[in-house]
């Protein structure tokens, strides 16, 4: 069924000042992008590369900044963050369905367990010993959640996330699936070639607001914990090592490695496959572009990258020829420095 | 047990000549690599570099171009294209268990799902309401497709595969173990440091002949959808962002992350681990070397790169010293013009 | 409950000579950073770096190679390797929860399987046809294991792992949840633009003592198998592709990516975020700093690499300016020296 809302109601709801070309009772059925909005549809402009797009919309109304207003041929809708106005404006037409309170009776739960009535627990489910949960908590089908593990109020596990023994997650948090956490830190010390596993015996502890994007893994401290602090994005396939600390409000985008003991500060956006070698220390208000490798700690905030973008391929061919040869042409500025200065003299 | 086929008959079925060595009834019962195949199998060439092995190898006969025929000292099968005649001829030899018709009991399906009497399901799935099968589909165990999933005919899901709800899936399709279709695209919007999540309101289209390799994920879109065209292919732990766009018959090897609202053209092969920035458009017949990172969009065919390649560690770190100094040669050079200029006057 | 252990008893266990300070009664309750190890709890010093920690610490007593001994104001166990000392202790410590014999209700066994009674087998767990597990096999809720594959004695399988039809692994091995073995490899034949499937006719082998991190896939073999020999260790998110090699007691980080047909010898250590590009060979004792594109064998052991550190935004832009305009400099270079020549002959 289609969810429907009177264009003054959303300017009411989001705080936003609707002009006076705009219709107060027109029913907005949807939101989507300027150029494939519909009459009934509302749109949002955030990136001035889109201007064209803004004044061609056929949105019944847009999203956009006081400033931005008068570019528009359709009503607008004036707020100070019209890209903060279309996460709420999609969190009210959102239809994802949501699980319903109840137990499936293939969950396996063990006596121990503490499962409040408000709890959604999925098909093929498996809860371990003295695992505790709290209100209104969504366990998705073919999840694995070991013994000792603790979720907080209103966290959602989608389907297949596996989480190890003695976890503890916040609340709020939404967990992708694929998701692994807790498993064994990568510790193996050296007996004479041969490898002996260093038993991981910390946690991971996750706090308040975080979302763990599909096939993410965490693994848990090797002493002590793994520490995913409150607000935290990760988005899919990242790894984060044994023994990372990753401050509040930080996003990082697909992709990313961060090696063991690594501490990263709040507010940080590290960019898609960054690299974090092991021990490092970056601080609060780092940006990473994607692909930065990073060998040293970071003790300024601010904008790091360390990629070199693609070229034509004979371009690069050159240019690694060009690289590799460094070393030459050091040495010909070197003789070109001794020749002109035995030039000089002799003049 | 050992299938087996006589010589003539995969000429036959290969539309291949075989020559006058050749003994049409010899039994022919698998193949293998030019230095591994034994008097019964079958074997192949199709790169120059392993010419020694064509002259020196045991097998019944080999698939070769026509060209290279005279190479061979044992018998020929020629071809236009001996790497496809690989492929068929495997296919022929190939013994992977296939999944028979029917419902497993510990399969939990919802009963408004549409499930062909000829669909194959395994233990511990979970298919949820609305949910539709085209003919001869196979879910394998523990696959979760949750509600208002489309899967065309003969696709096959291997154990574990999650699909999220509404993802639509093309015929002919494998989706590889750990592939989760339809999770969160990432996205957030700022409010006074804190990320308000932007819930992610698209689908996923993936269209016929699609391969999806084992852990790769792919996101729903933000508003529209996720699209895969036919005939793509994806290795394994890839992942695709957000409202990507991948063209018809597009290749991608495993470790690629493509970031959200990509556009990939057809006919490209990406190699291993490259990245794609986000909102980029890539037209047809695109060659990314492996590791490259693409930060613009690329509007002209052809091969493209931007790794550097390893190099002994002094070398390596010289070649980074070098690189960190280029201001200060770049100086010496501007230096030495001016100086040349000073003595060409002095003349 | 907390385990304990007297110094004496843990001195004779390690082989390590308890200095004149220690009393050996002393019960060890625990192992700590030097930095944060209580009174009842035994640290380690592994690194120069930690010196301070050392002189400041609060462990019960610590473990040192004989020469750091004296630098320690708290009692010391002399040994040759503190952190293999480590491993030993966090053994002894190790409180992961311990799966019991036996087989949960709810898991599916083929009558044909060969499960010994001292096997413990999870929740929701399905063994094919033919499947064999030797002594002690743990095998996780959620783990789905297909026809014919062998698994040696005390091997443990975390939840939610995968494994193809006819695998084989060794004694002792620890695989993590989301690990899927046996995948297809990419190989695809080109036939006028489509992708033929090529089938992945081989397997994969796993020797003894091999540990695989959460979410690694491991592709079985195009013809041939799949090869990781004795005491291999892989980390999460690593992409092993069909018919790679991994010699033994070979260590690789995250996130890496292995192309097909490569071959990696013996003792190589591999940082995270690798690429190796298909068919190379590389030899015993390589090692890989983390991020090196390999695109080339390698033939002789050392340490390698040829990633570019994070370098600050403007300083990024800047080197990649220079970089991009290097075949100019290079001409003025060879431009100076015409001119230097052209000088001197004037002279």
């Amino acid at each position: 069924m289609t969810k429907s809302i009177s264009l003054s109601e959303l300017a009411n709801k989001l705080g936003a000042t609707l002009d006076l070309r705009g219709k107060p009772d027109i029913q907005i059925q949807g939101i989507a992008p300027l150029d494939h909005a519909q009459s009934m549809q509302l749109s949002f402009f955030t990136n001035d590369k889109y201007l064209t797009q803004l004044k061609n919309t056929h949105a019944a109304a847009v999203m956009v900044k006081a400033e931005h207003a008068s570019e528009s041929l359709v009503p607008t809708l004036a707020m100070a963050n019209p890209y903060l106005g279309f996460a709420k404006v999609a969190a009210f037409f959102d239809q994802t369905p949501v699980a319903k309170a109840g137990t499936a009776k293939t969950a396996i739960i063990d006596p121990s367990a503490h499962i409040p009535e408000s709890v959604s627990i999925g098909h093929h489910v498996v809860i371990g010993a003295g695992v505790t949960l709290g209100e209104r908590v969504v366990i998705g089908h073919g999840c694995i959640i070991d013994a000792g593990v603790v979720i907080g109020d209103d966290t959602v596990l989608k389907p297949s996330v596996t989480l190890y023994h003695h976890i503890s997650i916040g609340q709020r948090c939404t967990l992708h699936s694929g998701v692994v956490i807790g498993s064994d830190g990568f510790g193996n010390a050296q007996d004479q070639g041969k490898w002996i596993k260093i038993p991981q015996l910390g946690s991971v502890i996750i706090e308040d607001d975080v979302e763990i994007g599909a096939n993410t893994t965490v693994d848990r401290g090797a002493l002590g914990n793994t520490h995913i602090k409150q607000g935290v994005k990760l988005d899919n396939l990242i790894q984060v090592g044994h023994n990372v600390v990753i401050g509040e409000h930080t996003a990082i985008a697909a992709g990313v490695g961060i090696a063991g003991s690594v501490t990263i500060g709040k507010y940080c956006m590290i960019g898609g496959a960054c690299g974090i070698a092991g021990h490092l220390h970056i601080v609060d208000k780092v940006y990473l572009a994607g692909m930065t490798g990073v060998s040293k700690s970071i003790d300024k905030p601010g904008f790091y990258g360390s990629a070199i973008p693609a070229r034509e391929g004979k371009e690069w061919a050159r240019g690694l020829a060009y690289f590799n040869r460094m070393g030459k042409y050091v040495e010909r500025i070197q003789l070109l420095e001794q020749h002109v200065k035995q030039l000089e003299k002799g003049i």
